[in-house]
C-alpha cells in the first residue's frame, strides 16, 4: 500500500504536459478538495458542485477533465498514492527493495505502510473509498485494479525473484503468498479489530516466512 | 466467522425466557426485517420506524424491547450468527474441532466459513454492517468486540490447544497467528481483491503451518 502505484494513464480529456500553471494549481486544488470531502461526509454524499466549490474553481471546470465523481476520486488517490511513496523514498523506481535478504525488505516496506495508515492525510479519504468499495461492487472492483492490485503486484515480484533466489519455495503461488502479511494489517487498519504497529507486522512476515507449525510436526 | 458466537447478554428490556409466543414471532420478524434493510439500503438509511413497518408490528414494540437501532442490529447479527453455526453443525459446543490433525480442522471450518461467506442470506447483511462500521468507529468497534472478536477466540483456543500438543510453536503468539489464514479471507471477500473457495482457504492453512520459506533459507 505504500509503494509507488502505477501513474495513471491520461485520459484523453486530462491536460496535456503543455496546459497551463494555472490548470496545474487547479487540478492539485480539485484533487485536495475530493479527498476532504470524501473523508469528511463519505463518497456518496460528495458531490461534483461540492468538490467545485471548495476547491474554487467552476463545475465546468471538473466536467472538462472528468466525466464523473468517480473518475475524479480515482485520480486523486493515485495521486496520492504517488506522492505517499515519493515522500517516503524520493526518487525510486515502483519496486519493494531487493537487498538479498527477504524478511527486512517486506518488513521495511510494511513499516511503512504502517506510517501512511496512520497518517490522517491517506488514511481518512482512504477509509471512505473503501467502505463505498465493500458495497459498491463495481466502485470496490476498480479501486482494486486501479490502486490496490498494482501495489500488491510488487510483493509477487519482490517474492518471484525471492523464489528465483531460491529462498522461497519454488511451490508457492506468490499472489496468494503476500496476503499472509498484508491482509492481517489491513483488516486490523479497515476494521478497528486491533492495534497496528511495527512490532506486529515484523511478527506476521517472520509467521508467513517461518510457518507456525513445530519444526517436525505436519 | 462460521463459528457459533458467544451468546448475547440479555438486556434488562429483552424478553423473558417465559415471554410469549406472539413476542417470540415478533422478535424473529424485528431480526429478519433488521436484516433484509440492512443489506438493501445501508445502515445508515435502516430506521426503527422501516422495521417496524417491514416486520409488521409497531415502533412502540421495538422500543419496547430496544433502545437504538445500533442495538437491535446487532442482536440480530448475534441470532444470525448463531443460526449459521447451528445449520453448520446441530448442537455443537462453541468450538473449532479438535481432532489431534490441526491442518484439516482449519481446513474444515474455513471451508464453513466460505459456504457462509458465499451465501446472500449471511454475506448480504454482514457486508452492509462491515461498510459502516468502517467510517463509524463506535460501531465498527462493538461489531469487532460482540461478533467478530469472539468467534477470532475460537482459534485462539485450538491454536493454544494445538501447542499444547507440540504442533504449534511455543513461542507464537495465537491471537496473531490466526490471522494468516482468517484476515486474507475476510479480505477477499469484502474489497472484491479476489475468487474465494475451499482450494484456496486449503492453501493458506497450508503456507501459514508450513511457511513459504524454502527449508534451509531464513
Amino acid at each position: 500500500m505504500v509503494q509507488k502505484s502505477t501513474p495513471a494513464t491520461p485520459g484523453p480529456a486530462k491536460p496535456a504536459p503543455d496546459s497551463s500553471r494555472r490548470s496545474e494549481k487547479s487540478r492539485r486544488a480539485i484533487y485536495e478538495a475530493a479527498l476532504a470531502l470524501i473523508g469528511e461526509v463519505g463518497y456518496q454524499k460528495t458531490t461534483i458542485e461540492g468538490i467545485a466549490a471548495r476547491a474554487g474553481v467552476g463545475k465546468q471546470t471538473i466536467y472538462r477533465w472528468w466525466s464523473s465523481k468517480g473518475d475524479v476520486l480515482m485520480e486523486a488517490f493515485l495521486d496520492l498514492s504517488e506522492q505517499a511513496a515519493e515522500a517516503a523514498a524520493p526518487g525510486q523506481a515502483y519496486a519493494i527493495p531487493d537487498t538479498g535478504d527477504l524478511a527486512a525488505d517486506l518488513k521495511a516496506v510494511l513499516r511503512l505502510t504502517v506510517d501512511q495508515l496512520l497518517d490522517p492525510v491517506f488514511a481518512v479519504p482512504s477509509r471512505g473509498l473503501a467502505a463505498e468499495g465493500l458495497v459498491n461492487e463495481e466502485l470496490g472492483r476498480r479501486y482494486v485494479a486501479k490502486l490496490l492490485e498494482p501495489s500488491l503486484q510488487l510483493y509477487v515480484q519482490r517474492l518471484r525473484a525471492a523464489q528465483e533466489a531460491g529462498q522461497v519455495r519454488a511451490d508457492i503461488d506468490p499472489r496468494i503468498a503476500l496476503e499472509l502479511f498484508v491482509s492481517p494489517l489491513a483488516q486490523r487498519w479497515l476494521q478497528f479489530t486491533g492495534p497496528i504497529s511495527y512490532e506486529y507486522t515484523d511478527t506476521l512476515v517472520d509467521y508467513a516466512l517461518g510457518g507456525i507449525a513445530a519444526p517436525g510436526s505436519k
